[in-house]
């Protein structure tokens, strides 16, 4: 017998029809001798709903009474889940996140979970109730509602999987797994049996949307096995747990890709201590995110500065960027909205080699030139022009072999 | 400066435009130099809304589970008001049940309040923060969710009158007032300034449904001062208090009338000790409420024996009171639904005679037949046919002169 958290996404408990199919998968595991603890989140749009209702009152609403009406939201979900459950003969108890408490700090609408108080649920589970949690929310010290962030609830399950010891946290949503790229770009990609935490986490930072971020930090950080499935369709869904040592990493897991980037250039400036600084600073200071930095080698006492930032930011970034360019004599400022970013992504580079190598191949017998590089220990990244990009997951997808499923 | 409590039912908070205008009388009351702690109801058929939710899931639905839906409409419209008084400049706080705790019995659905922990509130009013406090809800000694019955919210705001030591609880509505009779049955009829708890019980119990009965008996034995008032305009509305020694109390201060009566006969039974107990107890026993009671004085050792019950209750109730005639050799059984009942209240009936030959003297000059009577110290009700209720009503309010104010 093992002892399983579940968490159902909004789609997942979009309905009430909907609702009763999450409690009869529930009681299936339940009744195969299973523990279960399930987390839910809010409604279907249930919650943008109550963002609109909060606009209407205030375009700045206050943190405090912002966070306190967007709790309601999975507050509805899990007595209506644990209802259902009931309803079908499966004892359940709902908890939000006042009630065990799920303790947090008092950052309103950003708060990290801190710890949660188990003790009832180990006994609802040793009595063979499902007890049924509130994903997002939790209660902060002085005993105000925060919440953590929308997507959060995969937060509140692993949290949950490691106050429970929990031998698997399975997060259940519209998609059956983690895949090698997206299949809507590349048909031929396929479900993932297994990826390591490092490598969801360069996944999903770079594009592949299927869990929250933070959630797989959380998990990596207190070794929970993750698990994404389906809640519409069986199947064994992707395992996210620590690299198994027994097994060979795949070189490349997968291809994450970003359309959100944009380019900026500054050319031309002295190979100077502290020129990086005068350059990325006022863009820091302005809350903007720089994704990839890339400086080339001085020739004659200049070198050339590329970074990435958000598309949205793109606008602001450059007039920021040009105002510190205008410090140097002969300097160039110029940027570039039409790029994307795509990565190839595995374990295995760390110690395969020639993996670099057969991108760049890849990509210039498709005639795609790479703007800019950076590599991490499991990553490589490529900036490219937007319209290449698609080619390029493509043909990158087929030289690594993914369509394939391991020997 | 006084302190207030301040209860805004779930009309008064049923859309946007409205919560913006409770949190503009908050703020104005609070400007005055006054300490205000709100209680507020569900928006509009919100309530409504996740009772249709319920069902949908299950019939029956579990009750710990059906309060802890049913608190999220409470717990949605205190955050939009305290959000809403934020907006404008007024510092405020929203508090679910849980929070506090509003500590109540754990009977679901029907729980009782046992205490507020006001030390958060206090600590909110003496900063000048409003207090938002949601009603209908509390939680029970075990943490559950708790509800205190529809209507509830009356009876959170008279309790945290308590819990504060507020100098006035005022229940803020779609009517300006308790009246000495249905305005939309008698025209002339008159907003009362002061009427004593005894009266407003005779008269909410009677069917003059302005307040939640239990929050008036509450009101009462903690001697809380409630104030009726309209949430859509002003006015002095009406003080519910103990009665004003110093002010001679009105002979008759309104007139109480409710349709929903059903009348059962049993006749020519013998008077007999334990006659009465085997006539009532099956009704009793099936959980149908007995209201009025008479037996006429024995004539040749036969009684006669009429009682009311609601009309829903009417058909079941006459069965198992032919059931229980059939005991008795010569007895007959016979009911009539078509009747109404109407009630004087006032207290000064204790101390002025002559109060019920007036009321038996205009229902005779109107040809209406009294069927059955029943008095208590400030009360005196009678049954009518159900035409002859509204012309009964009319007469009655003039012939105690309740248009006029009195002198």
């Amino acid at each position: 017998m093992a002892l399983i958290v579940q968490k159902y996404g909004g789609t997942s408990v979009g309905s009430v029809a909907r609702i009763k199919a999450v409690a009869e998968q529930v009681a299936a595991l339940r009744a195969q001798g299973h523990g279960v603890a399930v987390v839910v989140s809010a409604m279907g749009d249930s919650t943008d709903r109550l963002v609109d209702l909060a606009r209407e009152i205030s375009p700045t609403p206050a943190p405090r009474e912002y966070d306190a009406l967007l709790a309601t939201g999975e507050m509805v979900s899990i007595a209506l889940v644990a209802m259902a459950l009931e309803a079908r003969g499966c004892p359940a108890r709902s908890y939000n996140g006042l009630q065990l408490p799920v303790t947090t700090t008092d950052v309103h609408g950003k708060a990290r979970i801190k710890s949660i108080d188990a003790t009832r649920l180990q006994a609802d589970i040793a009595a063979g109730v499902v007890p049924v949690l509130a994903g997002f929310q939790g209660r902060s010290p002085a005993g105000d509602v925060t919440t953590i962030g929308r997507g959060g609830s995969d937060t509140t399950a692993v949290a949950l999987a490691v106050a429970l010891h929990a031998d698997e946290c399975q997060i259940l949503t519209d998609v059956d797994g983690v895949y090698t790229t997206d299949p809507r770009m590349v048909p031929s990609a396929r479900r993932l049996d297994r990826v390591s935490f490092e490598e969801m986490l360069e996944l999903a930072g770079q594009g592949s949307r299927v869990l929250h971020l933070r959630s797989v930090e959380f998990a990596a950080k207190y070794g929970v096995n993750l698990r994404v499935l389906s809640s519409f369709k069986p199947g064994p869904g992707t395992l996210i747990a620590k690299e198994d040592p027994n097994v060979e990493a795949p070189v490349v897991a997968g291809i994450a890709f970003n359309r959100d980037e944009a380019e900026i250039n500054v050319t031309d400036v002295p190979d100077e201590p502290g020129v990086a600084w005068r350059i990325l600073q006022p863009i820091s200071a302005a809350s903007i995110e720089i994704d990839m930095i890339v400086v080339n080698a001085p020739r004659e006492g200049r070198v050339d500065f590329s970074f990435t930032v958000h598309r949205d930011d793109y606008a602001r970034a450059l007039e920021l960027a040009r105002a510190a360019g205008a410090q140097f004599a002969g300097a160039g400022v110029a940027g570039n909205q039409t790029v994307a970013k795509l990565a190839i992504v595995g374990s295995g580079m760390r110690t395969q080699a020639g993996v670099a190598t057969r991108l760049f191949e890849t990509l210039a017998r498709e005639q795609i030139n790479v703007r800019l590089v950076s590599t991490s220990e499991i990553k490589i990244s490529v900036l490219v022009a937007e319209r290449d990009l698609e080619r390029g997951v493509r043909a990158l997808h087929e030289a690594y072999g993914l369509s394939r499923a391991p020997a």
